[in-house]
């Protein structure tokens, strides 16, 4: 069975336990002659890939009014994967996903690390700082790196401790963040957990 | 007494009651011939104003020791203006410092409301919206532009408020802040208020 996972720059592919990226722009869909079940971010490819018969379409299988509309398609899967917890998928934006019994209970959008470090540079260039992911986040910071580093992430951290739920950290930054959030689980391969779960529980195969 | 806060894009003045703003490109400061007691984030017009006479840097009545050297002198002056309290200065930046007995214990520094808005809307098209500050921050969200007011708003809510001080809202967005932090005192002129403060603890007048 193979899996993948489309953002909009790569195919993201799950082959039993090998997973590997392939390029959005150079990478033909046609070439693969398997069954593919995917979901896709990306909706130009999502729609060119409609006339694909060997790609399946997960999407199709999610119960809808459990969402929003406007909701990413990933985040949906990372949050079908789990019933009780609160997931951050951290990547280009952060998102922070609630999970009780099973039931998505809302979710919030944050800026990923680049783009934030971007945001404070274009603010002023006496705030032109990488994050110190070793700042001590127990006391207020006396020096400016601490001083962004604290406001982009001890906001996020205070926020996220206050629900009180087992922490499930995903994405590509999924292990920077694991240095603030000490006691959750990373798993990178969340939104693959999802979509097994669903062709399970839509007998796909 | 006139006093003057000045920034990058604007001289603030407070002549006795009367607060009105000059624009930096345009107006000459050597027009004054009062005595004019003045802070400067602004370093080429702080730089300019110590050949004249008149105009009087109160930077240098600070006890530096107590800050750090890279700190904004516009938030050293709000500070010196209160002893025990949370200090929201909510401008193109979002300063947050902690007072204690009159000791500065830290603070962080959070991008402001266009900047951000500016960050969600660089991530993607779909996270293009203005922020909701009739948002319900009680509720996880469950539409975008929810997810990013949430995302943007109830992290530093939620940091600051652990901190349980009283809290004082100053700067250009302090009133849109005060709809979030209901219990805030807003104070326009805590800038003023430290210089005089400081005027009187180094007799100048």
């Amino acid at each position: 069975m193979i899996l993948c996972d489309i953002g909009n720059t790569s195919y993201h592919f799950l082959d039993e336990n090998r997973a590997y990226k392939r390029d959005v722009k150079s990478f033909n869909p046609q070439n693969l002659e398997e069954n593919i079940y995917f979901i896709s971010v990306n909706l130009a490819l999502k729609k060119r890939l409609s006339k694909l018969q060997n790609w399946i379409d997960l999407s199709q299988y999610i119960e809808k009014s459990s969402y929003y509309e406007t909701m990413g398609i990933d985040r949906i899967f990372a949050i079908e994967s789990t019933s009780n917890a609160i997931i951050i998928d951290a990547g280009s934006a952060i998102t922070v996903d609630l999970v009780k019994n099973g039931v998505f209970m809302g979710g919030f959008i944050y800026p990923g690390i680049r783009q934030m470090q971007k945001t404070y540079a274009n603010i002023s260039e006496a705030l032109e700082y990488s994050f110190n992911f070793e700042c001590d986040l127990d006391i207020m910071p006396k020096n400016s790196q601490d001083a962004i580093t604290y406001g982009f992430v001890k906001t996020l951290y205070a926020e996220v401790m206050s629900h009180n739920m087992p922490i499930i950290l995903t994405g590509g930054d999924a292990l920077v963040f694991k240095k603030i959030f000490k006691d959750a689980k990373v798993d990178e391969e969340l939104i693959f957990s999802g979509m097994k779960k669903i062709i399970k529980k839509a007998k796909l195969c």
